[in-house]
């Protein structure tokens, strides 16, 4: 049996963007009873939400992100508890947990926070050796629940941006992941002229 | 080795809508020469492009599209060449093709006539017959590589949503698909509080 378990945050009216960017806005357009049919008028950055990074975001990497193979968004995943990074001097803890290509994600806690100063604010405990395993590792994705993985200038973003490594911020539920021994991660952003992108992101569990 | 292939047409500025809706718009907001960082704002309906209509689209269906399982978006596929549609009286020739569950796609050629009069007003030959099999077999999802399966007042939409059926409009690149004799359509919306969704679109092949 297939379990898909959905990792990406509701996108309403009113989403709240990262501090500098303009809130979401969704409003139904048009009416069954007027108009004949629904439909809604949706205006969104492409950091808002639960969303993936690429080197365009910060860099003068010229690649848009529908540029990049779908090979990309789709991998084995391994979740990491970031309470776990803080012990960490030299990473080799996660040495043998993390596989090549894998799509790392980190379980923060802080996804009922979003929203609030102290979400936005919160970044997680990510050392210098544990950045050198991810590239070491040539990850796909780093994942998280929480905002950002830094604050500006913005380290962590460069550091594996320029391994053209992507990212998703904002994700939810990972605390169902904690427990799951294997599972891919299917995240897929619009097939959009941008930087970034807003993306549905679920994890597929084989029982 | 798994092969992907992107079914989704790019979203850029300009977009054309189907008729009666507004154009995408999709500008730059945010520079990094000037604010450090890049980001585009999206102005987008979800009719737009390739998306996943559901019944709230045109009947009093409560349901937003966010609240579909994602079981629903992920699917055995097959495809059909809508020119062999026409002279399908019973729908008999596609009864051992079409699995229950399956995610059907219609394969139609019009994609590369994407934006012009003709593409907006082509609809395939969908006989009542073939709409019945549909329903009987009970199937994920209908989708298909021109903007509409029918017109006003749309009774292939009608028919498939009273079971529940979601369907795909604005696809490309369906042409890959038809010599491919297993793939699997994985079809992910926006998780979004709306009637339908703009969504990626992909088939995984299994070599």
């Amino acid at each position: 049996m297939t379990e898909y378990i959905d990792l990406t945050r509701l996108i309403r009216d009113g989403l709240k963007a990262y501090p500098g960017d303009r809130n979401t806005i969704l409003k139904k357009s048009k009416f069954l009873e007027k108009d004949s049919y629904n439909n809604y008028l949706l205006e969104t950055g492409m950091h808002t939400g639960t969303h993936i990074d690429s080197p365009m975001h910060l860099t003068d990497n010229p690649n848009f992100l529908y540029e990049y193979p779908l090979d990309c968004f789709i991998g084995h995943g391994v979740i990491i508890d970031a309470g776990e990074l803080k012990g960490d001097k030299n990473g080799k803890k996660f040495q043998t947990k993390i596989k090549d290509r894998d799509v790392v994600l980190l379980y923060t806690g802080k996804a009922e926070l979003f929203g609030s100063d102290e979400y936005f604010e919160y970044t997680p405990d990510i050392s210098e050796e544990f950045l050198n395993l991810l590239i070491e590792k040539n990850i796909k994705m780093l994942g998280m629940d929480c905002s950002s993985p830094d604050k500006f200038p913005f380290p962590v973003h460069r550091k594996l941006f320029s391994n053209k490594t992507l990212m998703i911020e904002n994700l939810v539920n990972l605390d169902f992941l904690l427990n799951v021994e294997e599972f891919e991660i299917i995240a897929l952003p619009l097939k959009i002229e941008a930087d970034s992108s807003i993306a549905r992101v679920i994890a597929k569990i084989e029982h």
